[in-house]
């Protein structure tokens, strides 16, 4: 497999995305919601999924493709090459802010991550790796993630978490919310996750993600020795929704085992 | 008073600030913690609030400052011209990110508040109001904020005030949360202020202000139409710490009236 060849046609493609979503900003969203009224989707969303569809097809017609607005193709297993492609990752944050919102694409052959890129549009940030020839942000490499307390970590998570839901006992995670130095909460898996590769914060929780949230963030701190399992410590298959735990190394061992209990609830 | 000289002073002064504060991230930060752990201050926070003071006492000798390092003077009214000035606003993200920090400056003449500014150093962008004449971001003048219901706000606030908390009672706060859109959380008041002026959020609240992190955004939030009280309701002092909401027109009222009780607690 050329991966030096895929990679070229996907940073290209996705920078030609970002154009695209720039260009977007002048003319009118149409915003639609999905089946939570919450969960917005707009036509900029579907367009850019299509144009990477159309791209992927004509250059790799062996290649399979699971996105999140649904036009790839079902997807079950990870045989083969597969692209997992989250067209605009922060739909609410486009939609209100036209920042914080991010390209997030990733190949993976046979179940292991290959290429993952992040692109953040508005602040013209992109996030690159190739596995094992490490992580970079404009082309700059990334320095390897270091150790850090708890108590000197800003933990990104939505509030949703530490209030009463069904998917986790809020009290397991409120003492390290208490113990962490801060909390952030910016509304964007795929940065949330590149900001703990650059260390504007140093861990991300999430209890309900989808494979093209994450697929491009976990090749991107895999490669600087993060670490990212959902929140029982286990490793994610990128083929269903899961919980996110991802951290500094050291970090996420801690997180794992004083606050969440090594996942056993 | 010529107050557009005053502004004229006060624009280019905070330019010159941003410059500084820029050139600084080449420099090794001299990071100390104040009274709280998590209280830090840099040798760039202290080095930017003499300039702002260099500047004033020099052009206006009989203006006042309140400063949030300390090094201007001890004001316990705001009687005749007070400068009320944050260096930097979101200290924690200026050393962990480089980013989401702001300068917050601020004139009062009787309490009365004549000029706003917020630099937004990392993103380039200039918040400025004089009162009565609009609000604007890099000249280009800020529409006046609409109505919104709170299924489709997005609130800006900490989880620290969700969880249990000497300040509110949580379950308060935790209805709202449900109810709206969703939430954010950016640690830095001044931006949270302003990202309420130009929509990027909906409504900002949080516990525990002090003079010299509101004194800016609410002159800002008031040209456009927005409403600035404590969490009872009651209009700030500028003097003292204080709790804080913050929130479009329509949008505050429902708010205060439907979740925090009209501050009957």
């Amino acid at each position: 497999m050329d991966w030096e060849n895929i990679d070229l046609h996907a940073k290209q493609w996705v920078m030609e995305a970002g154009d695209k979503i720039r260009d977007s900003f002048q003319k009118t969203l149409n915003i639609q919601t999905k089946s939570n009224p919450n969960d917005l989707v707009t036509n900029i969303d579907k367009e850019i999924e299509q144009f990477f569809i159309n791209k992927i097809r004509k250059n790799f017609p062996n290649h399979r493709i699971l996105g999140e607005e649904g036009f790839g193709d079902e997807v079950s297993n990870l045989d083969g090459v597969v692209w997992i492609i989250d067209p605009i990752d922060g739909t609410m944050n486009f939609i209100h802010q036209q920042r914080n919102f991010a390209i997030s694409l990733a190949v993976y052959e046979n179940g292991k991550g290959k290429i993952g890129i992040i692109y953040d549009v508005a602040h013209g940030e992109v996030y690159h790796a190739i596995t094992g020839k490490g992580a970079f942000m404009n082309d700059i490499q990334l320095p390897a993630l270091s150790m850090r307390t708890v108590k000197e970590s800003i933990i990104a998570l939505n509030a949703t978490w530490l209030m009463e839901n069904r998917r986790i006992d809020h009290n397991l995670l409120i003492p390290l919310v208490r113990e962490a130095r801060g909390t952030r909460s910016y509304g964007t898996a795929a940065l949330e996750m590149v900001f703990v590769a650059t260390g504007r914060v140093d861990a991300y929780i999430s209890m309900r993600l989808s494979p093209w949230d994450v697929a491009a963030g976990a090749i991107i701190i895999g490669e600087l020795g993060g670490v990212i399992t959902n929140l029982r410590g286990v490793r994610l298959d990128f083929l269903s929704s899961d919980s996110l735990l991802v951290a500094r190394p050291g970090l996420h061992q801690t997180i794992l085992n004083e606050y969440l209990k090594e996942g056993k609830w």
